[in-house]
């Protein structure tokens, strides 16, 4: 309806030399654009450098604030994550368009653009998922370039860049249904502002690593939009979902302009005031309970709750705002002390996809959902930059491997919505997104899907840092990584590991400078018994290993691969006496399929060994894990309720298998517990 | 908008004698008018009288099939319930009227009467609310005539005859929103049955106790209107909420139109054929996955589920249906097992408001609607008339005053919507139905409200039953029973009982007739040790004393109140290791007002004997459980996960305090936990 006249189409930049490409490529973090000095840079070098510094952090010694080393620089080339990163590229991209197609996603932006006729259709944030498979397009561009994907990526830019009205608005939604007096009227579910915020990433992305300016420039016009239209003196409203945060500040430092920063910082404030209370759920739900800087800890619906605190992170970062670090530093803490499960998941709750209360983390019924996995690494992310603390990346590691892992089938092309850590043999999917329907190519609300392509594209970017003189790599992945040490050259390593299921890395220097220079390797705080080149390093730190460093010279880090059995805080009541299995960064899980007897009601012996053995034919490939057990007793006879302690038989002794959590339901969709009572 | 131009004004009878009220007093249950012979009577007479017998039933040889005393016959003087009947019939259900007015349901009515001008107000079920508010009125009466009640009852029920349409269509809110053509349109979400089913039974209930036609000239024409356009060979759909069913076997029952009792039937059997499936819920969530007859258990919206397998109940008590009542006695036993709260509260997730899967039984996040407990009750009565076996009378006692009773504040004006069995100290409150909120007066969706007030205003109907040669007692009330026997006259006992404060029941015949007849008294499961007349007794039973009686004759029931410590089904993941405290019918709880220490982490010492004190001055009269147990040790050091069983202090004993579970967040709402931990 709303045509497309008058539009100014933005001029695309097609043309890029490869070396261009892999020069600028980094993932959409907390990269400053050096052409771009700005005020607020000024000031938190000088007047509160330590806003942002580590100087309670176990790794203070050794770093300042770290820059993260991108895609191109940071390469995955084999090992556990390339044939994921491959499948991603090769098999859910392509086939995520046509998802976006088959959905409306993209219907209704050509109809924004004056394309055919007809009516919205789907979910208000719909264009979102659109932008999210632009930004993975971007991402694996700079990975795998490809005519095809440039193809793609030229096609559906060129819609989006129609779609988008002369004074820069931009909402295909919200321009089809409610026209244009019908813009920011109701940003507490309209979303406008969080589509704004998945386009300006996904044109940074573009921008980085396809050298097309194309969505770029619609990203600026719309971006200019906000910033015309919010603030003090114009609207005061913050959008129900956040991410804009994020999107703006990092358009800040990719462009420079002051006045993205400040939005970003005006949104980071403005929430918490009861702005966008009393529409249906309580302020609570959109983390407008409280403001940021005051808040102890996360709540509400758990996506929104860290892509706001991720952009609370980054206005930090930039501004220099010590105290606003300090409330995200406690949050993250509480968060990851109370409300996060084994798997790293975050969010309790169904209703309202939200975090539960401190200690409320149900295996069967948690969310989970693999968007907020994603949003934790993002702002887990953040927080390791800012603060050079190992925990962080620790962090990263549990929900990569685990809650986000979980959420893409071996195939690469079925997702999981919720990530429970327990599902019963008997349970009946009751909702669209319910685990027992196993994987599903889409979701009505498509929101994980596109989410999970963007990060697996951009995983490299996840790698490593660097400071003044030293390189820090905080995952663990084949490949390769490279960086300049600020006006002393590029330094290089090589890394060959079969990382998680052996616990070798070896470190092989490609590239260095003359005089030494240090490299600072993450040793997880699982990892206890760590050594580098023999020598015992502690757990939970960064080794440094620093000397003047030739091509060719090695480090072997040995992370030991010892099976853990481990607990829960006793205050989580759902898993009370029960343990689980960890191995390396992986959580396990039992599974229906393998077992002797019913999950549902299976016990690990007390006293149990566990044994650990890889199989390359089994699940693309696994370490397995196999410990006695019994059989459960069932239930006792008679009405309950029963009398304590009382156990009518005692089950048969059986032997357990498990399987890392995040390979489960790929065979069938049966019970499935990561929890084991003990006994 | 939609006028009253022609509707036809049913004749009021507002003339009524006390004892014409009292004479036909009873609750809306299976209760056969006589003087309405039906086809449907003969077959279930002669060619399958065992339908609907109790063989397999533990007191089959005692019982057949027995009938309801309703109200006014069984009558509630005294004791625990009488204060709460009072605080009802005086305060909430004035208020109500209030609530009701302000909440717009009775300007939606108004409107479609053709009295103001505006457009419908609040959820498209709106008018059930007040339907239920009549009932409750119309219950009240019955126990506490006054004019002020019949002059409520009167206002709204001309307002309701007014708004109903020529045809003897009525629905007001689809009538406003939707006009003519959206009349049963979208019944999937439309209420439009389920509106009508509470009209029916209001208008039972107002026939009943006030002798008032009014409303029940209204449900016969609504009641024609939907058997003149739903069956086979009319519109195949069935509404996406229950309780239809029921509401048409009672006006069945009551007019002794056979066409009622056959739509109610095809309204159960159509259903679990998908007729309402995709429409945004899975047909799991509208008990539309399989049809009633073939269920093993109840699923999805817990409400729904139980007004269902009601109704189902009714018709197959009506129509002498073996198999279906075989598939609803296996669902009923499946949903006890499994899918019950230790406080009776039904409906273990808050995402559809719906039943868990098997053993799911989350403390913290149990919805446990109190509509959910009331719907429970209905069903387990149908069931205990259907088959005499006292397990349902036994649910009834523990759903009535747990899960249902907690529902409503001591004061009686305020509500909980749903009743979980724990809540964390630092709860914030995400929802307008959150239990951290505390009891309110309303809510934006007010099922719950007024379905309390009719239940407590019918209490009194579910105290007794009778057969040929006996008067069943199923619940221990302070007041009077009276029935007859029929051909032989009324016979009559008073009940004494300081219940479930104290166990002993004192029965004085009051009224009798020649020749021997039998007193059946329920024996409740948790009995263990009861006497009649100082001679032991089964638990879980009828105990049965007949003889020849003479007014005066007393009897004496001693159920021990010994305080029991109880466990659940070691499948029940969510109180793995925990126990709970019972007391005669009551499930106690810790509640933070009156501990030592943090309930969030309390602990029940292995060994504790419990000490139980009657204390008239708190929470309006309660007997006290008090026990040893100790503080938790808080966190472990260090980050998670922990090492099992490592445990770095122990916490200090305490002694525990535990209230009744019904009576907690009357002082403040706070921590509160029904099942500890042990150790």
């Amino acid at each position: 309806m709303c045509g497309s006249e008058g539009l100014t189409k933005p001029e695309k930049v097609s043309t890029f030399s490869q070396e261009n490409v892999f020069r600028i490529f980094r993932p959409s973090d907390t990269v400053r654009m050096k052409s771009y000095p700005s005020e607020s840079q000024e000031s938190l070098m000088s007047a509160s450098p330590e806003a942002v510094t580590t100087s309670r952090s176990p790794a203070a010694a050794l770093t300042g604030r770290w820059q993260p080393v991108g895609l191109g620089q940071a390469r995955i080339t084999g090992g556990f994550w390339a044939p994921r990163q491959l499948r991603n590229g090769e098999q859910a991209i392509p086939s995520g368009q046509g998802q976006l197609e088959s959905a409306g996603n993209l219907h209704n932006l050509r109809l924004a653009a004056g394309i055919g006729e007809g009516e919205a259709i789907g979910p208000v944030f719909a264009d979102s998922d659109v932008y999210k498979w632009l930004e993975a397009v971007a991402w694996e561009y700079a990975r795998n370039p490809s005519e095809d994907l440039l193809e793609r990526q030229r096609e559906l830019t060129a819609i989006v860049a129609d779609a988008q009205r002369e004074d820069g608005y931009l909402d295909s939604v919200v321009q089809l249904r409610y026209g244009d007096e019908g813009r920011y009227q109701q940003l507490v579910w309209s979303h406008e502002h969080y589509c704004a915020g998945h386009l300006i990433q996904a044109a940074i992305a573009q921008v980085r690593c396809t050298a097309d300016r194309g969505l770029l420039e619609v990203a600026i016009k719309l971006a200019d939009h906000l910033v015309a239209n919010f603030g003090d003196d114009k609207t005061v409203d913050v959008d129900g979902h956040p991410v804009i945060e994020m999107a703006l500040v990092e358009l800040y430092r990719e462009t420079g302009t002051q006045a993205y920063l400040d939005l970003a910082r005006w949104f980071v404030e403005a929430r918490g005031h009861g702005i966008i209370s009393n529409h249906g759920h309580e302020p609570t739900y959109f983390s407008d309970r409280v403001p940021v800087r005051e808040a102890a800890t996360v709540e509400g619906h758990a996506v929104r709750a860290v892509y706001l605190a991720a952009g609370a992170t980054d206005v930090a970062l930039e501004t220099g705002d010590a105290e606003l670090l300090e409330a995200l530093k406690t949050q993250f803490a509480h968060m990851w002390a109370t409300k996060t499960y084994l798997t790293g998941g975050l969010g309790a709750r169904w209703e309202g996809e939200a975090f539960g209360d401190e200690h409320e983390l149900p295996s069967d019924r948690a969310y989970a959902e693999t968007c907020a996995a994603i949003g934790g690494i993002q702002w887990a992310w953040r927080m390791l930059l800012a603060t050079g603390d190992a925990k962080y990346a620790d962090a990263i590691e549990r929900m990569l491997y685990n809650g986000f892992l979980a959420g893409v089938s071996l195939a690469g092309t079925e997702y999981f919505y919720v990530n429970p850590l327990q599902l019963r043999g008997a349970a009946h999917a009751d909702n669209n997104r319910s685990p027992a329907h196993g994987r599903r190519g889409w979701f009505d609300c498509a929101c994980c899907p596109p989410n999970i392509m963007r990060t697996l594209a951009s995983l490299d970017g996840y790698l490593a840092s660097t400071s003044a003189d030293a390189l820090q790599l905080h995952q663990y992945a084949e490949g390769a990584v490279a960086a300049d040490l600020p006006g002393r050259g590029s330094v290089g390593l090589k890394v060959e590991t079969a990382y998680p299921w052996d616990g070798a890395v070896r470190l092989t220097v490609e590239q260095t400078v003359d005089g030494p220079w240090a490299v600072e390797l993450r040793i997880p705080q699982w990892a206890e018994g760590a050594t580098v080149n023999g020598t015992p390093t502690e757990a939970g730190e960064y080794a440094r290993i620093e000397r003047e460093w030739s091509v060719g010279d090695v480090i072997e880090l040995q992370l030991p691969m010892a099976t853990r059995v481990v607990a829960a805080d006793p205050r989580v009541d759902a898993v009370r006496d029960c343990v689980a299995l960890e191995r390396g960064p992986l959580v396990y899980a039992v599974e229906q399929s393998d077992q002797q007897a019913d999950v549902d009601d299976l016990h690990l012996l007390p006293e149990a060994s566990v044994a650990s053995s890889y199989d390359p034919e089994l699940l693309d490939g696994v370490t397995v894990l196999t410990a006695r057990g019994r059989a459960g007793t069932g239930h006792q006879a008679g009405a309950w309720p029963f009398e304590p302690g009382r156990t009518d038989q005692v089950g048969d002794e059986v032997e357990i298998t498990a399987i890392p959590y995040y390979a489960w339901a790929n065979r069938e969709v049966g019970a499935m517990r990561v929890w084991l009572p003990r006994g």
